[in-house]
């Protein structure tokens, strides 16, 4: 029987302090990192049953269940719940916020403890590496010395796939879900008109916007907005919204009027109230960088991992699209790994990795299985 | 033998005055209407062999030949001159800047002769057969009174549509390259954030910007860079620029560093010195608006006309896509209208019809014979 987690509460954990730094790939280091994040179902005494969950872009550790006191159920209820295909009556899961994040999670924002004062564009850059640092020290923390799988969607996938590379044999299953091994020129064109639009905000105040106490809101309105298009698909903007306005005849203006103009509208204001426009910058170059085949060390790493790859892939996602999920097969494949990789056919692009279209859900289960 | 133009020059004419305004599909008039506009070629004692040219969103007059001291040619110089498939020993040309626009032709920062100071925001909305009634204008004012053809791209393509629908016994020819009868949602949505960019900036100053002695500069930069996108395919960036940064390994930086970044950032700022903000938004707003067969008078007016046209489009242009051109060759065969449509495979996207991919010159050229 499906059913659905109750209420559950976001914990924090110190991970780093001055006696045991992060070591950045970069060359940096961060003295203080803490780590906000959930976790659902029992560690098994044999601790053989834990899913470590990671997140896109701009999501949070609230991947399921309810806070006290919210209306919205995690961002990924559908796929983790009791009975559910991340079976929380059988699995121990693991959901933190990551690291450079701004839900709770050492990030852009959060206070050097060199100065006192917000890091801001003294943060050091990230590499997909160091968030796998992290959450490698939570699954330690919390008793974890294997994974009996780690799921994630887009940026999340690729968490999965650099943690295989940086630990062969924690991972027993890896679940990615709409990822890529390496951005296209367009998928960086976009993430950097959405950068310049943030960074050109006179209230971006050369990224240290907080203490001025403003917020580069336009620039990271443009910036989610236009973003927005590259996760849903034509095909479903178009069965969404058509042509549907909300004035009349030739009552025509410049500002929005198309249903489609207002929902992105609506998309880029309520993403002023949830995310920090230094992350989103931050997170946005760590996927440009992405490149992981790039690197000397990969091919051992997987060559000699026994961590069964599952991809799956949608026709009509077209920020990460299936031809990327096609090319890190061929490249896994060739390295000897197990992949199993499925394109699926769902009308609603990207964001098709957070619902549920036709043998999705299905087919992570019976992997999990 | 295909030539080149020599030296051409920017004329200009005025169009419409107090005595005979240019009243408005939206209700209004402009009481002062001036056009840049250029020719090449010589018209034909029987009058018989003008071709009009109508740009595209930002182009302007100056579609062939050289001005003096400038290095440039004309915009579409590989399409029209000399031996060229619109020949100017052959025909006689008139490209003229459109209405609404910024290079020479009345447009938001014109005076508006009842205040004496720019119109801005007081510009009325234009609709498509608004630019195409002053077109007719300029045909008349030159003589002619019936057209070999109306060649336009893009807008251009729509403005030839239009034409024939507003006199279906004026054109000959109608050719449309890369155009549509009807917006996408999606291509709603990236024109809505383009104008948010725009109008977000603080210095857009409610659209007073020019008596402000300001431009809302950052704004229309990241507009224009995204819009970039929509004009290329996926595969030229990626056959342009793919991975290519200027700084090296770990070396990482939040500002522009992958060339197709540094190719962005160019795109964005040449453009601040050739067009301006606000007809920016009242064209890509003509062209969400424009939807001539949701008119009434637009099937009978077809269904009477001679006009023979020519659609082409480019498989890879995803801004206005081939389906857009099949939409509008049914559309246009349905009321009995003679189409010549063809899908031609270029890897160059929407800008395909300022290049020449294999057939597509041939294919003009053919259909002017």
């Amino acid at each position: 029987m499906s059913g659905t987690l109750g209420y559950v509460e976001t914990q924090r954990v110190v991970l780093a302090d001055q006696d045991d730094p992060l070591l950045l790939r970069g060359g940096g280091r961060l003295d203080h990192v803490e780590v906000a994040y959930e976790t659902y179902g029992t560690l098994s005494p044999a601790r053989d049953n834990a899913i470590f969950v990671c997140h896109a872009l701009t999501g949070d550790a609230h991947a399921a269940g309810l806070h006290l006191g919210a209306k919205k159920r995690g961002w990924w209820d559908n796929l983790i719940g009791p009975g559910k295909p991340v079976d929380t009556d059988r699995f121990f899961v693991i959901s933190p916020n990551l690291l450079g994040g701004c839900s709770g999670t050492t990030g852009p924002l959060s206070t050097d403890p060199a100065t006192g004062t917000p890091y801001c564009l003294d943060f050091p850059m990230l590499h997909m590496t160091d968030l796998v640092a992290v959450h490698r020290r939570l699954a330690a923390r919390l008793g974890v010395e294997r994974l009996y799988a780690v799921v994630g969607g887009s940026l999340g996938g690729m968490q999965a796939l650099q943690w295989v590379i940086d630990d062969p044999d924690a991972l027993d299953r890896a679940l990615l879900v709409a990822a890529s091994s390496r951005l296209s020129a367009e998928n960086i064109a976009f993430s950097s008109v959405g950068r310049e639009a943030i960074m050109s905000d006179p209230d971006f105040c050369g990224g240290r916007y907080v203490e001025q106490g403003v917020f580069p809101w336009r620039g990271q309105k443009v910036a989610r907005m236009m973003a927005h298009i590259n996760y849903v698909s034509p095909q479903s903007l178009e069965a969404k919204f058509g042509h549907r306005r909300r004035s009349h005849g030739d009552d025509w203006t410049l500002q929005p009027d198309y249903e489609v103009e207002h929902y992105l509208q609506h998309q880029g204001q309520v993403f002023l109230d949830r995310f920090d426009a230094l992350s989103y910058l931050y997170l946005t170059r760590l996927l440009d960088y992405f490149d992981p085949f790039a690197d000397p060390g990969t091919a051992a790493a997987l060559r000699r991992t026994r961590t069964r790859f599952q991809l799956t892939s949608f026709d009509s996602d077209w920020r990460f699209d299936s031809a990327q999920s096609a090319a890190l097969t061929e490249q896994l494949r060739d390295l000897g790994v197990e992949v199993d990789w499925a394109e699926l056919a769902s009308p609603f692009g990207h964001d098709s990795f957070l619902l549920e279209p036709p043998g999705y859900h299905e087919r992570i289960a019976k992997f999990l299985a």
